[in-house]
């Protein structure tokens, strides 16, 4: 169970229980590779690097997360509850989006070579619009552990009650029981 | 505009620029006296008591807001982003849940002095069932300005492109803009 | 023993070790039904609910706290070493007043549905004045463990040495001598 | 009016608005100097070199202070809100105390070259009980303002109302207007 | 001037004082266009995201630099005063290696898509010892300006005054008036 | 292994596991006693009061160092990754000097009595080129942990690659293994 926050710590890097010894391939994290002359995926699809992969980003306050987007593929609107994202876009364009606590809606078209920043806590996403090329972004936070709450699921593959989801989106529950059974098939 | 964070301040209290004397009545907010002895509103109702209604929170972390749901009434899924909320119910009864970034839905049915904790930054709703009854809820936050993210407006009522919306919940454009048309008809 | 911080924490919830299973009544703190339809206490009554009554709030950076005031009754003098407080006058009256670290002492008479921030680490206290209404309010705070030093107790029932005292509080040790002997009949 | 907090800063140091040049006299504090070869003082006497008097502290985190004793004085019983307290016994002896939030009372007898942790925001004090040696100490603070809180005159010279303090110290009003007059002398 | 520090701050973003009108442009920064389809630099080149290129990263506690190693070369030993370090590296092999405070130096060889952590305030350095391939590397920072101490210039190139030099690394003066030269002449 | 970080502690103070009981002695450093009436060393000596040394300033955020300069001594360009440094000279004479992160290099000759804020994480050092007096200076830190990193040491006797160090400090291999065997002979 981690205990340790974000915040300062008091040592300069904090070892896990379990660990015998402390080299330089703690301090690696080579689960990434993968992303090397692979083919590229057919869903859009997210490697994380946070702490739970990569116990050495413990205390020290930041993490990444490598982004790969189809044609025509989305990053469903989301939150990442213990920090800002600041996504540099590798290749390909994207459309993105967010919306602050007043409920405007700020979005950007980016290019290769762009960077977006998401600010702490707003609910998010991106869209790869070109009919033609990929997208791949590389996105790094704050916090050695963001979490994300995806937001389709959270809401409608959770089993919170139809009528709560009803009356809170001002439909009806067979739209939320449709809704619900779209998202559950994934 | 404000660049001061919630972490320890520097002063006992922070003035606001354009403040001319400190007494008493600065450390004192009377938008609440409005609850005593009012009429129970028809519809769901919040009153909030934030850096924004009552500057002198500004640097003390802490901030409040009132609750009261006429039966069948639900406040719709939302989050935080900037703190923990803890919810004291103070009259009736009431059906609450959140759900965490594993996707995992906790729920509990509440009563008349019951207290429960919705964790930073998570999404979480209530609900009150009760057919006769009126609910009336206080809570606090460990913010001055803890925000909100009201997922249905955020989602469906800020002009987020039909087509990003529809990948995400898998589904089709049409379901998207009833959805959108049900919400921006309040 | 606690080691966590009140700073942010690296996942959405911190479960004590000894919990085994964890639903929607960790989150949830009864020990406040006791005052729905109690009789009113003849004594300044304080209930708590911080992280030692309500562990789930350990992380969270909240925490509550019920006020109950006979007529003429007083929260004597203290300070919370960890956080601020923001009182809710819920029923009655209340004579409230803090002092800064200038020496400087701000009052206020409130009546009920009006909140009173206590700055951080400062001196306060609360008085019900009316002779014939007892008084009730809700603090939070934005600490899951503020803390109290209630000062009488802390400087004339914890042995601290009679001269040290008569000395800081210019007077004799006959005096402070009668003023522990009161403080410890209770 | 400073703004900032204690927390990390996003700057190596903060210039002060009105500060044209910055060298190394920024960083330099020359008050404490008229302490060398001065006459020992007659009264328990601090000077302080907090973020008041020497700017260049804020956003650093730490300040000092420099207690003088002469014999069989005292520092009243205090609080600070906003730090821990290491002091340094240079020279002399020293009685120390302070009490914890369970109300436990834990005192030392320093001799010159020991160290005391009085812990964050608890009630302390010291006093010099040799009748022939004056005392000296160094104290510094985690904080570039960790603020001051003086009980005695906190709670008997700032006009807090006779009967809430008769009331809180279990006496009677005689007792508390005494109280009040020997530390209004002063 | 910046006050505002790194720890959560009380707003959804920051907005400059100078700033009109705040739409999608000012979460984008462009400046990193430049990379796609340059020509490859001939020295060790860094280019930065912080928050002095990119006023939105103010409070959102993140950051970027694009680090370019043709054959050979080396960024030399530095520290960051404000932030860890996680470099991800796109293209190349890399030599790096930090020292923590026990004087104990870690070293990696890293290939394409490996991720190392220099652990916050440490000094690190990399270094592309491949005769044929350059090397690409993206690293983020958990704050928006990290800051960055480059120890040759700090040491060698700032006028300390040569005789603390020569004791320090124990050592005559002309050794250290050489290395002054050497690192004057860039 | 300490987990707990700087920031505010939840409880008054943090007690190690294997402490069986608290009493004043906890919060007592002896280990400075041995200054008093000592011979003054022949070398730069530091003695240091951190949480290694003095367990009960876990959580404190505070801790002490002692420096002896004989004549003609230097402290080492050093940092200090989770701290600035308040040094505060008591005897003697200092040459004292850090750099900024845009390599600003500011200077101070200090006189006894002086004191100098060192920021957070910059390069500094302190020299007594007094031929005649020795020189004495407390230096209090805002963190119980500062951690130093001796730069002489960490760059020159820790077996960084000697090609990685010619490239970056622009001289040749021989002058870097000079410099690594004068700081090994030590």
């Amino acid at each position: 169970m981690a205990l340790a926050g974000d915040p300062d710590i008091l040592t300069d890097f904090i070892v896990p229980p379990n660990q015998n010894m402390v080299d330089g391939n703690f301090f690696t994290y080579t689960g990434m590779r993968v992303l090397i002359n692979q083919d590229f995926p057919t869903n859009f699809t997210i490697l994380k690097a946070t702490m739970a992969e990569f116990p050495a980003l413990n205390g020290q306050s930041v993490s990444y997360a490598v982004l790969e987007y189809p044609t025509g593929t989305v990053n469903p609107p989301h939150t990442h509850p213990r920090s800002a994202e600041l996504l540099f876009l590798i290749a390909g364009t994207l459309e993105v989006g967010f919306v602050d606590t007043t409920n405007k809606l700020f979005t950007q078209s980016l290019q290769a070579g762009d960077m977006f920043i998401f600010p702490k806590g707003l609910v998010h996403y991106q869209y790869n619009a070109d009919p033609k090329n990929a997208a791949i972004a590389i996105s790094s936070f704050g916090s050695a552990n963001a979490g994300t709450v995806s937001l389709p699921k959270t809401l409608f593959a959770t089993d919170i009650d139809d009528n709560v989801l009803a009356i809170s989106f001002k439909t009806d529950v067979a739209t939320i029981q449709a809704l619900k059974a779209g998202l559950a098939s994934k």
